[in-house]
């Protein structure tokens, strides 16, 4: 049946004045960095409910992450997090992940889980602590350096939970220090991606609240310093794509956590709640890459796109299959939109013209043009059913439970 | 000078219309539960920075309690949590309380920390799950009975993340059936405390979401079920005293657990952010219990007062005094409220003049008012000042770390 | 292509395990209500931008209506406002209506434009006005009996601005009071819509803030008042298809008021924003209706759609078809779910496959479907465009500017 | 007795450290801008109630605003909106002005009321109707230069409310164009203050819809541009004094347009709801002003207090005198925190020392302060009182209903 509905879906893209041919080259070009985290057990503050089968160590995790890249061959890179992936021998790690088909993405420092860090990790009002956690910064440069990494990814928890506890100022400046220390010590390939949050775990302010927040320190440090999205950590209402299409064009926009949320900091499976957002987040950066402008292109072409969510509920990985899945159906949909005709009814303030030239897109069913990629390439027409198939996930039942968390 | 402060205060509020002989009659009625899971650790779900000193067992968190209760004189019942405060012998822990001149407050079941429960208790579509958690419900009353509660507070983690992961209507039933199950248990002196949350740990659906799906199942109960509002459960921007208002007018507010939030459930300190609301919701209470109607005024004069926060980065028991003292401090500027005043600038439609006859009463400084009443009760004149200088920080912390903590 | 598209379309929903006999059933029964006023003049607080051609009266509001629903075949009546369609004779009203083939609908009362209610209308302390306003609430169903009509739609704008301004409790009863009245003088074919809104013009406390205050006024009311949804009247975050299903549950959902909203009560185009949202409202509704419970059936059945939006930019008829056909779109989909799947994974505790489930049917490309439906009743292929063409727009531009507008 | 209340709040303030001689010089300096268009008809996209007495023209508006003045002794000048307060002869407005004691403050560009604003401004794609909207900027500067104005204070609804419908970077690029030939056109002495606002009129995207991009903005643009903060247009749960001392920070704090919100941009009485916030406001301006460096101090102290309201439904002429009022009380609080204290327990990570060191200002009552001072200054004790006692109001009820509104 594939073969008439992928020719029908041909034939009307060719209507629409779609190029197939550019549209499938851009999804061969699609890559996904899955994280080491998001196949251990995670939850909520009221339970993290432990699942049997949990990676045990980071080559586990680098085996779990494999299955993914195999069945859906989207995702050749895993982010990594330090402590939580810290091994004696990180070539070796490397070398794990090469067998594997894998390289090994973001480096993660983690600053929010060690006792000093009660009260902050680089805006510290100790500059004993500040010290510690630029160390790791720089630990984490110095690992980037090892696996070959060329992104190291910076969430910080820093912030306050009552007016008046802490000089907001002055952490400013401890923060802008620590990042200069850091970013001194990357190498000119390296990509500093900074990352911001509206709030959780702090509750009053965070010390990098918002993307303008993170913008200017970006802008502070130069250019190989840009800033991080997640999807989850803004203000209610807050428009995402706005702020994606902002940042493409002051050339700033470095990368994504995707994930979805309803309330805050959901981090639920990308694309399953308001899944229109992710599209417009990419028809965004592909408006931005069709420009004429040459930095503008080179900054969207370099995008990170990295999952970063905390499955409560669900099986890891089949929740990774499923998430890498929608970002590639959402990313798949955003090629379909017809620039040219949004932009000339944009000329024309046309406004439902223009609207529906872009949600034209949003509704067209994509199933038959990714099944037929798979096929080219030789991957499973379903790559969830061909997991729960494989045996893979009773495979590893023998690890039992109690595997990596945080 | 606080004679002096005393004198000037009674002056002026003699001139403002106000019997202070009145007002401080309520004031010494006053009673704020503390819950003895606020002694424990907590945090968020990035990190549980471990305290040293924290109590180890249910006893020693009561005798935490009683410090809270000598230093303010205004906490003497302790909430309790089950399993989290399961002992074998409920005398001896009732004994012990009494001996710290405390009592038993309400009965908690817990049922969001058992492997079972990762899709719900009551709410559970597995029959065998719902009996357990329904069980635990009983055996809660059953508690209750035994220390002489005569509160159950009922607080349901149950809900979904995706949409379509189960059947609204169903749970809808199924948590109907547990709750009238659990209430045909109760003796007849006891009262059905039923929480509402707007989300978390649930992010799609939350079975109990707002103050009408606990009202409507408080109606279908019968006249000992009530509701709880949580003050930090709620959307953005809800009009907290509106819904207060509300519910006392329907007879059906039980009770408070308070804390104060910025963003979400942030189970900050009471008070500490946007003060003047919870100066609003004791307004409305008093205002109610003013009315001639018996229904009403019943109401408003048996509502339990509970502190329900959760310290991540502070000091648990003056943490506790802090809150308690601001409940104090917010509920004595409502009683400085000139109701006749308002009223008659409501009467006549004056806006201003009836919003400034509130406002004043907030802008009072009831410093001087406090502290005579504690003179007269031979508290300390600073509870705070008074606990740091007591020791008793100190003689706590040969308890260690790793103490009780959720 | 359609055919070949339908072919294809069908033979897939026959593999999902969709009778599609039915789905084209069910959308052939669809009717959606547009309002009068939707087709005036409309803006914001800064500025109603005055279009050319807009309806001078509300006969020509039903011509342009007439349009819409010749077009479509959907909307087959048109709901009024009273005073703004006010007209010395109904009957002529009613007549013209039907001569365009449609019918009156909704009335709705107004009681926000005249100076009285600067302080509420049936909330009002001052008793004259409350007088007035329910005066006209009882013109209003006059009128409905007059025109046909068996259903009154009641927003009220009341509320206050500040703390204090105004009682809440007593605005409570007054509102009960008016609408008991309202209520007795209904006939028993007639449905009182109580709608509800989280804030404005009232910013501080508005008199039925959230369904839980509708639905609690209802059921003091009697079986003929239920609750009406404005999907733009929640707050940020709110679940508004688990208040759906609720409703459902407790067959009070009486209707809805459709458009789609980011930030407040935007009143934009229903569906061109988080069209999800829109889908698992009818997948709530649809699922409800399958259950055998006749009285849940019986609501889930009797459930008046109706667009009411505020176009503020967009020229106004197509928007409202758009509107239209984005409720016709999502309908579609929704009746594509298989239930039965849906449930199985739901008994299973499968997440991800009940998830998935519900998904699907939104990933389906219906423009087959609906292409064909409208081929078999004689409509144009696409409305839209059919209207562009059709001269109608370039016709009204004779009536100038300064239509109709509130 | 306020000899005496004043005699002990000096006593009191002694005793904390705080030097009262400090606070009231400045308390003294202290100047609050009112808004020409605060005086006039105002309301919802609902209603505009029409009050009797507003002012027909600019000249009557100033006479108002001289009333706000006379008693408060706070607002020596006046902001005015052109072309609401387009005048024939501006220096005849200047010299009405002076002979009532004012001076003309910000002038304010209007880019919204004009029907070829329906899709923007300066970020219009049609390059007509930015060239208008660009000279308007340019005339307002002459109008700057004219009446001796040194502030432009910039607000653009420009936005849109649709995905796809215009293209948001080109918009950014428009703005920026603009601005710079604005910019240019400004003589050394004038600052340009960047508004910028989450939603409303525009409900997909605002082109200036945080902080950051007014920042942005500023940057681009040079020293005499700073940000405007008005304290209604964030995200709920926004921390706005963050914000604040951030821009304190880059010397980027132009100014603020005060008003409370509770749920959007409600534009109501500032310090209504939630006065925390705006004392907390004041107390990192203070707080930066303490500091050593003299750029960040430069800019604290040369912050412009503008308050902008929209009074729907409360007399113009007492709601600014509140308004002003709340300001002055909070500003006063907020001197009285000792800030020694606050950072001392600040270094020390003493979470509830710190909080409660600035909470205690906050709890101060300072009314015997500001009597003390209107004594001093001849100022009636009670301005509200004395301008109800004035005759003021009645006198110019003869003006009528249907003055200026917008």
């Amino acid at each position: 049946m594939n073969d008439r509905a992928y020719a029908l879906f041909e034939e009307r893209q060719r209507d629409r004045g779609i190029d197939l041919g550019k549209v499938k080259d851009k999804l061969k070009a699609l890559k996904i960095e899955t994280p080491s985290w998001g196949y251990g057990d995670s939850g909520t503050r009221f339970k993290v409910f432990k699942q049997t089968g949990i990676p045990r160590n980071p080559f586990e995790k680098f085996e779990d992450a494999a299955q993914v890249h195999k069945l859906t061959g989207l995702c050749p890179s895993v982010a990594i997090h330090i402590p939580w992936d810290k091994v004696e021998d990180y070539d070796k790690l490397k070398q794990h992940a090469a067998e594997l088909g894998l390289s090994i993405g973001a480096v993660n420092p983690n600053l929010f889980q060690e006792d000093e860090y009660i009260f902050g990790s680089v805006c510290n009002s100790d500059p004993a602590v500040r010290r510690k956690a630029t160390d790791h910064l720089l630990e984490c440069v110095d690992i980037a350096k090892t696996v070959g990494s060329e992104a190291l990814s910076l969430w910080f928890a820093d912030g306050t939970n009552y007016p008046g506890q802490a000089d907001i100022r002055k952490r400013k400046g401890w923060m802008q220090e620590a990042l200069t220390e850091m970013y001194n010590a990357m190498t000119p390939n390296m990509r500093m991606l900074i990352e911001y949050k509206f709030f959780e775990p702090a509750f009053y302010h965070t010390d990098l609240a918002d993307w303008g927040m993170a913008f200017n320190m970006a802008n502070k440090l130069g250019p190989q310093a840009e800033v991080l999205v997640d999807t989850g950590h803004h203000a209610q209402g807050t428009n995402v794509e706005h702020i994606v299409a902002y940042l493409l064009d002051e050339q700033k926009l470095g990368g994504f956590h995707f994930n979805s949320r309803k309330y805050a900091d959901d981090d639920l499976i990308v694309g399953a709640h308001n899944p229109y957002e992710l599209f417009l987040i990419f028809y965004q950066i592909l408006d931005a890459s069709l420009d004429a402008d040459a930095g503008v292109r080179k900054t969207a072409d370099n995008i990170a796109y990295m999952i970063d969510q905390s499955h409560a509920i669900e099986p890891k990985i089949p929740a990774m299959i499923r998430s890498v899945l929608n970002v590639h159906t959402q990313y798949a949909k955003a090629l379909l939109v017809n620039h040219e005709e949004v932009r000339e009814a944009q000329s024309k303030q046309d406004v439902l013209g223009a609207e529906q030239a872009v949600r034209e897109a949003y509704e067209q069913d994509v199933a038959p043009l990714l099944l037929a990629l798979r096929e080219e390439a030789g991957l499973p027409a379903d790559p969830m059913k061909a997991y729960l198939q494989s045996g893979y996930g009773e495979s590893i039942l023998s690890r039992g439970k109690g595997g990596a968390s945080w």
